[in-house]
């Protein structure tokens, strides 16, 4: 049936190529759309468009940017002797969410994968390099993720940033807020006791 | 940070318009687009726009088609006696691709729903009584959903097959092949035992 409607087929093809999104969801997305009135349908291909034309990335840091800066960067107000390392911009913008720093950035866009091959000249680790020469820079905090691959990127650069003699930080680990002890993981809890702190 | 990308932060609301997809998936989905070529990109917001351009709903059946007719409406090789009955076209493709009829169809867009205020005329209920006025046409496979609705839906249009004169069928309840009894529910099981036949 679906062969003898191309439009509908291609549709459903380029829907399935997004991620987490299999030839089901895509048909069903695909006939909702089709329900969809010319304008909503039309909305959703210009913003599409109009990101690709509108966005790439920051220069400097490599966050998403309408323009050769990200607004991070265009901001003249922050601390200038920070820079904090996160994998992607997700991660940046979770740490803006937070209102917890108030330093630049730099976006790794990935991080250190010696099995899959990805060493620091497929990050923007040389990019990072080269800002480090500033010499205002006094602390890297590198809140790269906390996988073995994130860990590896933090000790990688841990050891630079000391060659260099800039403070390289991490976030600490412990409890999240609001939680149960009982739902979190054991080596979790360890690292939160190891690093208690006295009230 | 999303306030100072207009462009982006338009893509995620457009996204999140789509059924099953919230906030988070959307910002998702619009991160990994940022990463794909612009070919990419520009080929799914053409195949959203050439799919609300081409297609439309078969003036006859209602099923989807490019063009006034369906390709099944098209077709004059099929059973002119027979008309089954689904609520949506995802049912006809279903019905489809199992190989199992031969004979036209038409899509109601919907089933009965008195307590959600959707009645006969919501649906393409006129459109099939007008259909069934063909004197070809000999028998109705009523193949609404298996639901509360659907079934309503099934026994208001028998009542009107029956009163035409017209045959009016349903596809039987059972045991789906190749499952394990024990995970079918248990009105399922009733109704296959009290359809039981002979081996």
């Amino acid at each position: 049936m679906l062969g003898s409607l191309p439009s509908f087929a291609r549709l459903v093809a380029e829907l399935s190529k997004l991620p987490g999104i299999g030839n089901k969801t895509a048909t069903r997305l695909a006939f909702h759309l089709l329900r969809r009135s010319h304008e909503e349908v039309n909305a959703l291909a210009t913003a599409l468009v109009e990101m690709k034309q509108n966005l790439s990335f920051c220069q400097r840091c490599f966050n998403i940017a309408e323009g050769d800066l990200c607004s991070i960067c265009r901001d003249a107000g922050r601390d200038e002797s920070s820079i904090c390392v996160v994998q992607e911009p997700q991660d940046l913008i979770a740490i803006e969410r937070s209102h917890g720093y108030r330093g630049y950035y730099h976006v790794l866009h990935g991080a250190l994968s010696p099995l899959d091959g990805i060493g620091p000249e497929d990050l923007k680790v040389p990019q990072l390099l080269e800002r480090l020469k500033d010499q205002q820079i006094k602390e890297v905090l590198v809140a790269t993720s906390f996988t073995v691959e994130g860990e590896a990127t933090a000790l990688y650069l841990a050891r630079i940033l000391k060659d260099a003699g800039i403070k390289a930080t991490r976030p600490a680990h412990g409890i999240p807020l609001g939680s149960d002890l009982e739902f979190i993981d054991s080596a979790t809890v360890q690292l939160a006791i190891d690093s208690r702190r006295e009230l």
